[in-house]
């Protein structure tokens, strides 16, 4: 079989985003170099990765979109299903299932929860991972629909329960995504499927956003 | 004056823990090398941090060490204030409320919350975080009087809220330390004293853990 140069390139492309991703999942982003990947990439040149992807920013940009297309085209299906009387739960499930379906029908062990969950937590490039949904159509329709049904609360319980959530939610399918990846968690844990486990966060991030707010001074 | 050697050593090693929490909080701590901690102590001897502490883990459990007797000790009077029917909420309140007033409780600006955070999601030394506190009575004490007053639910459930509250806990506590040392966070929520921050962490993690179970299927 002829493999033609442009296919080459975009096979070693792929290797490299997958074995990028993979090696920051388990060990952390700073904690990974270029030369790592392209050498456990399998290729003899240590600059690999700057040769398709400029630099680290670039990379993980690219690992983002690899995800990002497919996530927003089972939102688009999942926000297309949603009832006109749609509550916050009806939401919450909106922004929450969509990334777990897609987990779920990867091939073989996932690594992108525990990606994004190193990337969230990242102090200079963290920005990246909310950069990457930005632009995502579907999402801002989501969040509108979420935000309007939610009851009234002061702006900073706002703010707080926002960033909360999103640390929650992210950190949650990181654990079920370590926890199906192998030994060493919770055997209760490991036992449920995906979906079950999507149920579980949907549900204490309704608990989350639906408490009532006690702190009278906050304004 | 003259400074004993004694004294020195231990001047040196204390110097040495707080600029290592302060670059572990900024950067991240696989980013930081025990040679860049020695160096930014002002330490000519860049093996400064091994001589101390022997290796990373040994410096890690030091940092832990010099905040958590302090947050025992609080913890051990607020839980001596908790009344004789105290709810989940009030059982909440003292697991978190400790490390929020020792954060509140330090000279000028606190690392150890973004510290923490960073440990958390260490992939190898993450554990590290959780042994530090296992020996701790008072600790013992209030997750015992807490799962004593839970709502029966499902042990997956258990598990799965149990880690989204602390992933969240320990994330809220660094975006509030972290907005309270600089710009470029809401202002909503710099314009909050720790109190504050506490008592809408609190509401938020009550209602994560009083929220209605629906999956049905989960056992």
């Amino acid at each position: 079989m002829v493999v033609s140069k442009g296919n080459q390139s975009a096979t070693t492309r792929q290797l490299l985003l997958e074995t990028a991703e993979r090696l920051f999942a388990l060990h952390g982003i700073a904690a990974v170099s270029n030369r790592q990947i392209s050498r456990a990439a399998g290729q003899g040149n240590n600059y690999a990765v700057g040769h398709h992807f400029g630099d680290k920013v670039g990379l993980i940009r690219a690992i983002l979109e690899s995800h990002n297309s497919r996530i927003d085209e089972i939102r688009a299906r999942v926000l297309a299903e949603i009832g006109y009387i749609a509550g916050v739960r009806e939401w919450i499930d909106c922004l929450i299932r969509p990334e777990i379906e897609h987990l779920a029908a990867l091939d073989g062990p996932s690594y992108y929860a525990r990606f994004c969950a190193h990337l969230a937590a990242d102090p200079e490039i963290g920005y990246l991972l909310y950069d990457s949904v930005a632009v995502s159509q579907s999402l801002t329709e989501v969040l509108t629909g979420f935000y309007r049904v939610l009851p009234a609360m002061p702006k900073p319980v706002m703010d707080t329960r926002l960033t909360m959530s999103q640390h929650m939610v992210i950190h949650a399918m990181a654990d079920v995504e370590r926890t199906m990846d192998g030994p060493g968690a919770a055997q209760s844990v490991a036992a449920h499927s995906w979906s079950q486990h999507c149920d579980m966060i949907v549900d204490a991030t309704v608990g989350l956003w639906l408490a009532p707010n006690t702190s009278r001074d906050v304004r």
